[in-house]
Parts: C-alpha cells; sequence; structure tokens
C-alpha cells in the first residue's frame, strides 16, 4: 500500500526529485565544505604558505585562512576580476587566461620565491582550480613570454590536440609536470583539487603541478614526428628532458569533479528510493546527439519498466560540445534538454535534467533545464517548431517558453556539467 | 581458479565472443526459422491465401510454400530484381520502391479480387517486410497514381515530417491504416511481420494493412494547420474519414524486429557468462555521436569494474545517420565504430561491435566492424589520422587498415543494426 502510495507521489513529482537531486549532488561538492573537510582532517605544523591558484582561488583561500589561522604567507592567483577583495597576509594577483601574460609570469616567480628554502617540517597548501593551467605558469630559463606562446600557436596551427599540445608545453615549464613539487621540496605540500577535468587524470589539471607526469619523452618524439615539427635548439633541449616520474612531498586531495558530482547524484537518488547508476563521467559528444541518445535510452527504460519496479536514475556527467549552426541562444545543457524532450515526447514519468554544476549554461542566465513528456506538446502548443528551434541553436528560449529553464545563479562550484534521466 | 582462468580467456577472447553474440543473434531473427515456428503453432483450415509484401516477399512465400502445402493461391509483391523464379501456384509481381509505380496498384487490385468473397473459415496468410509501404498500395476510387505522387511531394515540400506524411497518406489508401484487414473481412487473417521500423509501432510498420490505426482525424487537423495545408473536396473528404480502430480477424506476430535481434543478442552474452543490459532498441542519432556516446560509457564501466566482477554486455539496437561531409567510403555502422574506436583507445578487456543485420552497412561490401583498445594505436601506426579519416566519412578505410571490418554477405534478413559494448 505504502509502496504504491509512493509510486503515485513519484509520478506527480518526478521535476521535484530530479531539480532536489541536482541540488543535493551540487551542494554536497561545493568546495568550501569539501575544504574544510580535508583541512580539518590534517594536522598543520610550523611554518604554512598558502598558493591558491585557478578561478576559485580567491574563495578558496578565504576558506584555507578562516580554518587555518596560522597561515603564515601565501598568495591568491586568479583571473582578471576573479578576486573580490584582499585577504590579508595573502597577495592577491590577476593574471590572462585563458592565454597567460607577463601578470602571471610574475605571480608564479612570486610563488616560486616564496616556496625557497624551506624546511622539511614546512607546508605548502596548494589550492588548485579550473583555469590554473594559463595562470600559472614560468617558461624555463631562456625562454620568453612570447616565445613561449608562439611555440603554443604553432602546435594549434598544425593540428595538435589539447593533449598532445600540453604534453610538449609542460616540458618548456618551470611549475608544470610535477615540477613545482620539486621547488617545494623537502617541504611537504598538501595539493587540494577542484577539477573541471574529465577522466580523473590528475597529471592534466593545470599540467599537473605537483603531480608526476605520466608522459614520456618517447610520446614527444611520436608528436614531433607526426607534425614534423621542429624547434629550435633550445627548445629543443628542454623537450628531451624527462619530468619526474616520482613525487613523495605531496599529499594530493580531489575535493571536486565530475565523477565525485556523479557519485553525490548516485547517493541522493538511492536515498530517495531509486535505483541508480552512473553511466558515464566523460561525455564528450555533441549536445543534441546526447540529448537524442539519453531519450533512446529513456524510450526503451520505460517501456519495460514494470508499474511495481523501482524507479530508476541514469547518470550522466561530462562535457557535451554545441555544434553552432543558428543564430538562436542557448547553451550546451539546454541543448541536450531540448533534444531529449522530443525524444521522450509522449513518455509517461519521464524527466530529463542537464545542468552546468556552477550554476551558467552557455551565454544565458539558466543553469540547464528539465523537460518531459509533454515539453514537446507546451511548445507546440505555443506554435513552435521544436526542429527549427534546435536548427537554430535556440534552446534558451524554447525551454523559456515551455517553463522547463532552471536558473540557480552561481552555485559556488564549476566540476562540469550533470545529467539525470528518471523513469518513475 | 575456474573463474580467473576464463576471464583470463576473456580477455584475449573478447573480439571472438562479441563477434559469436552478434551471428548468434542474427541467425535467431532469420525469418525462414521464426515463420516456421509460427506457422506450425497455427492450424490452418479451409482455404488458404496466401499475400507476401515486401524486400523479404519471395523467400518468406518459399518458407510458407514448404511449410503448407495446402496453399491454394496467392501473391508475392516485392521490390524489382528481388525474386529470383516461380513459387507456383503463386503469382509474382515486381513493383517500384521507394516511389509507388503502376505495378503496384495493379498487384494490390490483383491482392484486393483474390481477398473478396471469403468465408469466416477461409484465411489469409499475410507475410510483411521492409519495402511494403511502397509496394503495397492502392489509392481510394478516384485517386490516380499522379495525383497520389503529388499529394506526397506536396506535403515532403512543406518539410512534414515521414510520422505526418503517413498520417494524411494512409488515409488516401484502399489497404493501410487496417483497411486490407477490414477487406478481408470476414475471412480470418494470420499476419507475419519481419519488422525493419525502429519503437514497436505496428500500425507504422508499411502504415498497419491489417492493424489499427492508432492516429485520427484530429491528428490530421493538427498537421493541416500546421503546415497550413489545402486539397481538392475530394481529397479533404479522403482526409476526414476515420481509419479502422477495431479489428477482430487478424492475429499479429512479429517475427524479428530489432527488439527481437537485442534480445537474442541479450541472451547469447547470458549463456557466456555475460551481465547483459538492452539500454535502446530505438538509437537513432548520429553515427559518430553514438559511438563517442558508447565509448564514453565504455571508460566508466571499465574504471569502475573490478576483475573479480563478471564481464558486461552493453546491447544498443536501432538506426544511426551518418551526416555525410567528406568523400569517403563507409557506413553507419563502420562510422559508429571507428569513432568508438577514438573513445576507447589504449583500455583494456573492450570491444564494439556494430552490424547491419542485413549483412550490409553503406555502399560498401563490409557488414560493420569490431573495434577495441588497439585500434587506434594500429591505424597510427600505419601514419593515418583517425579525425581526418571521420572527417572524410572514411570509416571503410580506416578499418579495412585496422583489420576490423566485419564482412557477413547478405545474412537473409533486415531489421535493423546491433551495437554492442563488451567490457572482459
Amino acid at each position: 500500500m505504502f509502496r504504491e502510495s509512493r509510486q503515485k507521489d513519484r509520478g506527480n513529482n518526478l521535476r521535484k526529485e530530479v531539480l532536489e537531486i541536482a541540488r543535493d549532488s551540487i551542494s554536497r561538492v561545493l568546495p568550501d565544505k569539501a575544504l574544510a573537510k580535508v583541512l580539518s582532517d590534517h594536522s598543520f605544523r610550523d611554518k604554512i604558505i598558502l598558493v591558491s591558484v585557478g578561478k576559485a582561488a580567491w574563495r578558496m583561500a578565504r576558506e584555507a585562512l578562516e580554518k587555518i589561522p596560522s597561515i603564515e604567507k601565501g598568495v591568491v592567483l586568479t583571473k582578471y576580476g576573479h578576486s573580490p577583495g584582499p585577504l590579508p597576509p595573502l597577495r592577491i594577483f590577476e593574471a590572462g587566461h585563458p592565454i597567460p601574460d607577463e601578470n602571471s609570469f610574475r605571480a608564479t616567480m612570486d610563488i616560486l620565491k616564496m616556496v625557497e628554502d624551506l624546511h622539511p617540517s614546512d607546508t605548502v597548501l596548494f589550492l588548485l582550480s579550473g583555469g590554473g593551467s594559463a595562470l600559472f605558469e614560468k617558461p624555463l630559463p631562456g625562454i620568453s613570454l612570447d616565445e613561449f606562446n608562439q611555440f603554443t600557436r604553432d602546435l594549434l596551427e598544425c593540428g595538435a590536440s589539447i593533449v598532445e599540445i600540453n604534453t610538449l608545453r609542460k616540458r618548456l615549464s618551470s611549475v608544470k609536470a610535477g615540477r613545482f613539487a620539486n621547488h617545494v621540496s623537502p617541504g611537504k605540500m598538501v595539493s587540494v583539487i577542484l577539477s573541471d577535468v574529465l577522466g580523473d587524470r590528475i597529471d592534466s589539471i593545470a599540467s599537473g603541478p605537483a603531480f608526476p607526469d605520466s608522459t614520456s619523452v618517447a610520446d614527444v618524439h611520436r608528436i614531433l614526428q607526426k607534425y614534423h615539427l621542429q624547434f629550435s635548439p633550445k627548445i629543443m633541449r628542454y623537450l628531451e628532458e624527462e619530468t619526474p616520474k616520482e613525487i613523495s612531498n605531496v599529499n594530493t586531495h580531489v575535493i571536486g569533479s565530475v565523477r565525485i558530482l556523479c557519485e553525490e547524484a548516485l547517493s541522493s537518488a538511492l536515498e530517495r528510493g531509486f535505483i541508480p547508476d552512473i553511466l558515464t563521467t566523460s561525455l564528450d559528444c555533441e549536445a543534441r546527439e546526447a540529448g537524442a541518445f539519453i531519450a533512446a535510452i529513456a524510450r526503451e527504460k520505460r517501456k519495460i519498466k514494470a508499474a511495481y519496479d523501482p524507479p530508476l536514475a541514469l547518470i550522466f556527467g561530462g562535457e557535451t560540445v554545441v555544434r553552432v549552426r543558428g543564430k538562436g541562444i542557448g547553451g550546451r545543457n539546454q541543448e541536450l534538454a531540448l533534444s531529449a524532450a522530443k525524444g521522450i515526447s509522449g513518455l509517461d514519468k519521464v524527466v530529463v535534467l542537464s545542468i552546468g554544476s556552477d550554476g551558467t549554461d552557455g551565454p544565458t542566465d539558466a543553469a540547464g533545464a528539465v523537460v518531459d513528456g509533454e515539453t514537446l506538446k507546451r511548445l507546440e502548443q505555443k506554435g513552435m517548431d521544436i526542429d527549427a528551434l534546435l536548427y537554430d541553436n535556440d534552446s534558451y528560449h524554447a525551454l523559456e517558453i515551455t517553463g522547463d529553464l532552471i536558473r540557480t545563479g552561481p552555485t559556488g562550484t564549476n566540476v562540469n556539467d550533470l545529467t539525470l534521466l528518471l523513469i518513475g
């Protein structure tokens, strides 16, 4: 009896439940709370230096200062416009993103100077968030900013992928690929990472300043051959140098990532009586095709699910891409949702939610959208054609009309996107 | 011990096993066997008339003749070039596909004449396969072939979808939308369907000659309004006529469909010790994006699967589409597989197979392909660039080089495509 009445409730409340699961999971990957938890598990002794780098650097640094008043000095290095005010005793730098500029180099040199001559009992608390790759950068001696950025342009022009570019470029850096950890040695490091990179490759988050590098000189040779690349003798010599493969002075914590986001969604769905499954944490295909694929899964699961089976929650994390063809407004989560709305049209007790964990989706004021089997009908009742809207990349206006947009404002975290499919 | 050695075997044999699962499932949806089974379950009395329509009409009719020698007369109506020889006592017609021509109409009139004045104890054995929509057609009195085809062109030009076109067009037909069953009444029908339509909508297979129609005159009004359509008074009168909603003289069997294909794959995988799951039977997005999505699932399942967990078999049925940009050769299954190969590169004990159940994939001599974590490496070792090949839609040459093509020749059935992801 309880079960049945519960099922009935769920039918009406599926939209409410999917929003709650999304809200729960995002709130559980807010850096403040998770950072506080990591810090409370550590006992910091002697000198503590704080180095906070990335788009969330300011907020993470403020949290650390509150939790560890004994922090002696440190640096916050973030993107222009991303530091709301002073955080004494820290020095605050703003620099170029996504292309490093002189300020990136200056701030990075300042950080390197600060961690010179540490003792084994000293600790660098290193807080890293998205954007750190460009912000935290200083080329090895003899390479200028111009040379460094030209090197990147050469690689982009030859068609190398971002992974290939990073494999080469980190070898010209004095802080990437584990080298920052070497600078800090014999001091200790506690590294706390809020990741917006898919696939759990810690050494690829900001090219891993404090993590053993997984690429080798053999990879370098392969890439140089593939694109027939030649550089100056100075650069070639650096490219031939092997990166640190063992690092023993660093304790690493990932406090937020799209995987953790998905795992929190799984817990939240489980607590609500759903049978949850994480199908992927690295979704990277086109947004509208992902929506069509998820709708195809929805149709199958809807069809085979009996009324007395527990409800399902399928979880997808990642970062889809929008192929821009039209002049409309939208974001990857809204486009995925609109496309899914077409594919689940007419289905009972099915909802699809897609949301950017930072609370923004494309150049819109929405974070994403939640659609159901009636979304298409609502759109058509207003005389709108879903195919035309999708073709014009105008998911924002479509979902505004159907009342399916989600607006959260900035959430305070950034660990990529969450997509949920519930079958009630 | 047994389990471990089995796992080891499976690592080496995953390609072999996925090919066997595909072979098993396709062989279990061959129309001959399944048709024989259905026929042996029926007791046919008195007069039996055979009407076999579609691309597989000839082969299905031959099987029926063998199993039921008491078939008195009948018609085979198939596409030009699809009848290898006479099948006495049947009359054989070939006609236009995908656009009906005079021969379609003549053969359909012949069939209608043959089923006139039946008794309640007479049976029409109706065998329907893909292509039946165009082949089996006769407009209602007063509508010529030209008018009928112009009607279709008008609907295509205004941008109506195939579902919308069929909703209107079946109302001008004397055999679609259940009307053929009405002609046969009070005679009985046994309808045996080999389906190449996604989504189990029996009334949409060849627009359902012997199945209650699920569309209504209200749908017609909606479509006419949507596209601001006007037709001659004669046509408008026919459009306003409701189609049969109840049909009581027909016994329907679906002997093959992509759903049955997927269910057979599930059985076969289960027999081999895999934990199988059908994720969809109506995959309809872009082929390369589907490949990327399936690879994203593979990465997740590979990562979380412990060595002692049983192996997984994820099953996807449907019909993806290829967005043609380049000048290469390939098919939707090959393009899906090549794209998946990129996404699963480097993964251990992961294979993706995609195959057309009819044994052909695009304008190639391959039925599909099977790729693994080494496919990309094999391609790069030959100096090939996967992104360039994908961009050029040249999946056939890429997978020829890597040795990953599957060649089966015509399988004798046609129930759309099967895609399998195995995690060993």
